[in-house]
């Protein structure tokens, strides 16, 4: 569930672009073969964790979130009906409780994972993001409402809430509010999640690993969604 | 099983250090808090993995690895009586065989972990590889022997080979013949990798998840480990 990290990465406007950088990579003057590299590139471009300091001060950093955070069930919403025809639409304590309804409670420590559908759109940056400027103001996607969000922590459990598109506040929100309830909560954020497709409603589990930065306000990451059972029976499937 | 990367990580001679740099920490004009940053490093500093690429001509690279190589159940083999005395102690396939005398057969698709007892050292650069200058042929610490190598490769199907120092190939090795001998044979390397007194010789379950990097040789990565059904029943620690 995790987009490759290189120059085509979609980034976040005005953010250092991920790029690799070659040492070495060829025949060693003794003979056998090497290569290695170094990278560089923002902790929000990319498939990648938010640690609640992202938008809370004096909360988790990347290095100081607990590792049984970063999994769980997975829950997935799918919302793509609606985001059809409404690059701007935000999802509602109403979408998740429809949810419910079908599904069951979302259970405590779960991985919440919105699919809008944006994911068809990676890597291209102006249909990802709704622009491919520097200009936040043209930015376009879904993400989840203020009211949303706020229900979501009044009322359940979950450990991490994850979306398809470049952040959990829609590209129109005001001062990404939905961030601010969550981070507040100590929610942790997922973005640009790859694969939500291919994961079931429910029944798979979810780890979310990003590197363990120093400080980080959050961080690179491979996440990955392991189904339970899947048809057939027996053993499993990894994405 | 990771360490934490900031500018405590010990680093490969001659590479870059891993550094993190803030785009902006504190208040924003609007009133909510912000903080994120961009980050650098070299593929093969801090806890990370190798790709087979990365000793061997047209072998995997870090985004081709398949998701199956990264887990599976750990073998713990610890040689940290060997290395008291002796910073260039070498594995050798009698230790291999030694601990399946113990501990039963090394199973397909096994994480083997080379316990060395170097972990104690980090982040002390100079103890940790023997020299804190840039000088390559003063490394000192211990790792595989390309007997050990060619003895797991032949006649093992584990999926991946770890150890706690910083490098497969001990500081004294001439021209990383263990790491050739493990590229070649598409498994995958984990270097750097932290707490491995806290596993078990059998019974956990390793999860190793680098960065996806297009193209890399390797990459940093978030290394845990599951233990089944500890001591006390049910449940389950992660590490
Ligand atoms: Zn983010
Ligand atoms: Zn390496």
């Amino acid at each position: 569930m995790t987009y490759t990290l290189d120059d085509t990465t979609v980034n976040w406007p005005k953010r250092k672009p991920f790029r690799l950088t070659d040492t070495y990579r060829g025949y060693h003057s003794k003979g056998f073969w090497y290569e290695s590299s170094s990278y560089e590139g923002f902790e929000h471009s990319g498939t990648h964790v938010d640690a609640p300091a992202h938008f809370c001060k004096d909360k988790w950093r990347m290095d100081a979130v607990p590792l049984d955070r970063l999994m769980g069930p997975a829950v997935v919403l799918d919302v793509s009906n609606k985001t059809k025809n409404n690059a701007d639409y935000t999802v509602t304590a109403q979408d998740f409780q429809d949810w419910e309804e079908k599904n069951g409670r979302i259970p405590d420590g779960a991985i919440v994972l919105v699919r809008t559908g944006w994911g068809q759109y990676w890597p291209n940056k102006h249909q990802f993001l709704g622009t491919d400027t520097t200009d936040t103001s043209l930015l376009h996607f879904p993400g989840i409402d203020p009211e949303g969000a706020r229900w979501l922590v009044q009322n359940r459990g979950m450990h991490a809430v994850g979306i398809d598109t470049g952040s959990l506040s829609s590209g129109q929100c005001a001062n990404f509010i939905a961030h601010q309830i969550l981070c507040e909560a100590d929610i942790i954020g997922l973005e640009n999640v790859a694969n939500m497709d291919k994961l079931p409603p429910t029944g798979a589990t979810v780890y979310a690993l990003p590197l363990k930065i120093g400080e980080g306000s959050g961080g690179p990451a491979r996440i990955i969604g392991i189904i339970n059972n899947p048809e057939g029976g027996g053993g499993r499937d990894e994405l």
